[in-house]
């Protein structure tokens, strides 16, 4: 007989264990825009431009995070000598650096483990630091606080998917549902995707300064129940995206909701010191939820979250912040404690910056002028660019900008002509992506499509930080709104 | 007809939305022993020292947890000089800094976001401390390395449990099963417990120093592949708790093993710069990998970790670390970087920290000798730490002590009488938690029980740190062989 030949086996790529296809799928569905395809797009136009490869403008301006240091903001002076004499104890004999900061370096570091900000903190944080976030909720709200009920956290985020991940269960139609607002921050839809909650979305009222409607949430509920057991309400303010500050009133119709429907409250109120807009004031959940007394002051359960990325302070960097919780079942409030010891600890530099933020110098104290001065020039100069940018905006045919209230975002409708659509469709992008992508090529301004954070089908949006110097903004802006016309004249 | 009275309504307490009941049940089935009610009762007889009430002892000694600074290490000076200036530039004019200090503070904030540690970093880190973090890998292993594969994270901790996530998929008997040393460092066991994947455990020989053995591994595997999907290989080298340093030979065989097995390799090198014993020295995973050469160098997927918590510069607070994946597939790799995109980034300042241990003074800069003298003391103090724990256990009837080769714990194992066993029983104890507990309440010691990390069934070991100082770990030795011999007469 012929002797057999055998047929080379095939050149098959080895086998990996972790493919795109044998990857945890939760992971794969989740989305975060404002780190995107839009942003490594700029970061490779950087690149570019560093090559020397020839554009039509000189610099990438990144207005799509609210990252006010990286946009130029300086750091608040007090806040930066107690963590750097923290670090480094030898310079306390700095003479340039004010006493107060000195004594407050000296007390945080004699609440760490071996006076050393390198040692782990308690799971929660440095109590001394939880005590002061107490005395300043209570300062802030006029109602008792207690350390116990305070957890600090790496960056807002962190505790934002802690108490997430808590109220997760159940299977099919029972798996715990989640309402978020749409336009959302978008850590609530990636997180949502990665636990494998069900996302329940809520739309917020463009038409009335992106207003909260009772009546918006009581719809999403119904059409939530058909599909999974919603039990968590979770809301922004003030808003991100959107911008917009809740009245009181509204505050209240939210919480008796959430008493009648027995759903847990998740307030992100990260944004709390930036309010701008006469006549808008911010009102914490917890204050008004303990002024309203009984049932609902004992019975709706409440997590409140706050950072130190944002506000006057903008200390993105180092990553910290807090949530408060609020009539948590003491068993569930123990299960939290233990949940946050698998990581051991946020990082205590962040904690000590919340120490300085929670409690300020005060009238008197060396440190006191330098630090009013600088936080009020901050928050001073945040308010008029939200000014400027809803003006500026409002300008252009065919931009619609709301008031921009508090936060650090504008979120613009544009209206896009068909022709754009069809454009954007043949690309397999959605509209605005492809909007912000030819502004990102055109010129160098990096914002982010409204996509990235839901909006009614069939409106489109973008949304920009407030964040750049204020001369840069207005350039910025007005670039912005003559290539928005450019656009609409090239498709129509 | 008479009046119906109305029964008065019982007075049911308020159904919360949250509770023990209905919250997610993964994270209740978490636990982590580090931080467990060992320490809780620890933290509890602080409290009662402090309010005066008698104890026999006068402080509680932490040595639960491999926290350094806690412990009264000193920061090294350099990595604390150049992150207090770039949190502070201000202080660039203190004469007391030295230059080079100066130098890398200034290249550091040149690579932050506006010049600012204030800043949201690129999520898998600043460019610039990967590129070093990849020079550092190069010249530890000699093989190349690339930015691209280095994530910077939140401590270790959170590089684990973030490709741990990537790998879990599947559902009853396809779930993915991860093989984990026993005893091991329990984040593993509560990561697995929160993601719900399978943990399948493989016995380090405690008889031969705790040496990892690949028909140990085989074992496990074969056990696993009954009730689910082993898909990955988790290895601490050197050991924690257990402090074994691996052989050349033995990660060979890990790596053959794996090869074979097509397991996704994870390797905790944290304590890589922690090597004590003479003939032991670390190697790498990577390195061995690459030198082994194909098919393994092409084939074998490792993720590798490191952290700024542990080696000579023990800034656990910082929270800084990395992992670095070699053989990933490249579209997964692009979702580990959406996945942390999520959270924004890791700790500005513990990326800063891990950048000048990557890459420190070098001869003839100004900062040279007192960085190398405090590093040298530092290694130095724990060799001998580590020699005088194992030499003073053995020295007691009843107490048997592997040498501590590597990492920062003594993980020795005591017989305990059945008497005591029966005394734990009664309690609903384990019998080593029974032991650590009277340890505590007797002499103020806190060490973890083996139970926390696992252990052969019917053997008993505690966890204890070689990190208090000389002088005060020698009493503590002293006293804790004086305890155990008592407890055993007692219960005898
Ligand atoms: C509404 C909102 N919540 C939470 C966060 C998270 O902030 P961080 O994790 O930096 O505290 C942000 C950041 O932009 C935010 O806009
Ligand atoms: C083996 C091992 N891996 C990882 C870690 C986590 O360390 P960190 O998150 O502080 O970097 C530890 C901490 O003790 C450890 O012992």
């Amino acid at each position: 007989p012929p002797p057999v030949t055998v047929p080379p086996s095939p050149v098959t790529p080895p086998a990996r264990v972790l493919t795109p296809e044998s990857m945890n799928p939760a992971i794969r569905r989740v989305e975060y825009a404002v780190r995107g395809p839009i942003v490594t797009r700029a970061l490779e136009i950087e690149q570019e431009l560093k090559k020397g490869l020839p554009k039509p403008f000189t610099e990438v301006i990144k207005a799509n995070i609210g990252d006010a240091h990286a946009m130029g903001q300086q750091p608040i002076t007090f806040l930066r000598q107690v963590t750097a004499l923290c670090l480094c104890p030898e310079l306390m004999k700095d003479e340039s650096i004010p006493s107060d900061a000195k004594e407050r370096a000296q007390r945080l570091l004699s609440a760490c483990g071996g006076h050393s900000v390198g040692a782990y903190s308690a799971s929660p944080g440095v109590q001394m630091v939880r005590e002061n976030v107490a005395r300043y909720i209570e300062r802030r709200d006029g109602v008792p606080a207690t350390a116990d009920d305070i957890f600090l956290s790496t960056g807002a985020s962190d505790a934002i998917v802690n108490i997430l991940k808590l109220l997760v269960s159940g299977e099919g139609s029972q798996r715990t549902g989640v309402l978020i607002p749409i336009p959302q921050y978008p850590l609530y839809s990636a997180a949502l995707a990665e636990l494998e909650a069900v996302q329940v979305n809520y739309y917020l009222a463009e038409e009335r300064c992106w207003a909260l409607d009772v009546a918006e949430l009581r719809r999403a509920l119904a059409e939530g129940r058909q599909r999974c057991c919603p039990r968590v309400l979770c809301i922004i303010n003030p808003g991100n995206p959107t911008g917009q500050v809740q009245s009181r009133e509204c505050i209240e119709d939210v919480i008796k909701f959430a008493y009648e429907e027995r759903l847990f409250l998740m307030a992100d109120e990260v944004y709390q010191d930036n309010i701008y807009a006469e006549g808008s004031a911010f009102h914490s959940f917890k204050k008004v939820l303990m002024e309203m007394g009984p049932p609902y002051s004992a019975e709706v359960e409440l997590a409140s979250f706050h950072s130190i990325s944002k506000g006057f302070m903008g200390e993105c960097g180092l990553r910290g912040g807090y949530v408060e919780v609020v009539n948590m079942n003491p068993e569930v409030k123990a299960q939290l404690a233990k949940l946050v010891s698998v990581r051991l600890c946020p990082p205590v530099l962040g904690q000590l910056i919340l120490d300085t933020v929670m409690d300020p110098p005060k009238p008197g104290e060396p440190s006191y002028e330098r630090f009013q001065a600088e936080k009020e020039a901050v928050l001073g100069a945040l308010a008029e660019k939200a000014r400027l940018t809803q003006e500026i905006f409002n300008q252009t045919p065919g931009i619609h900008c709301n008031p921009v209230q508090g936060a650090m975002y504008s979120f613009p409708r544009i209206e896009l002509p068909p022709k754009a659509l069809a454009a954007a469709k043949v690309l397999g992008q959605a509209p605005d992506m492809f909007f912000c992508m030819r502004l990102l090529e055109e010129t160098g301004i990096c914002v982010v499509p409204g996509s990235g954070f839901g909006q009614k089908e069939g409106t489109f949006h973008f949304r920009m930080t407030i964040l750049p110097p204020t001369e840069k903004l207005k350039i910025l802006l007005e670039k912005l709104s003559t290539f928005y016309t450019k656009f609409v004249k090239e498709f129509s």
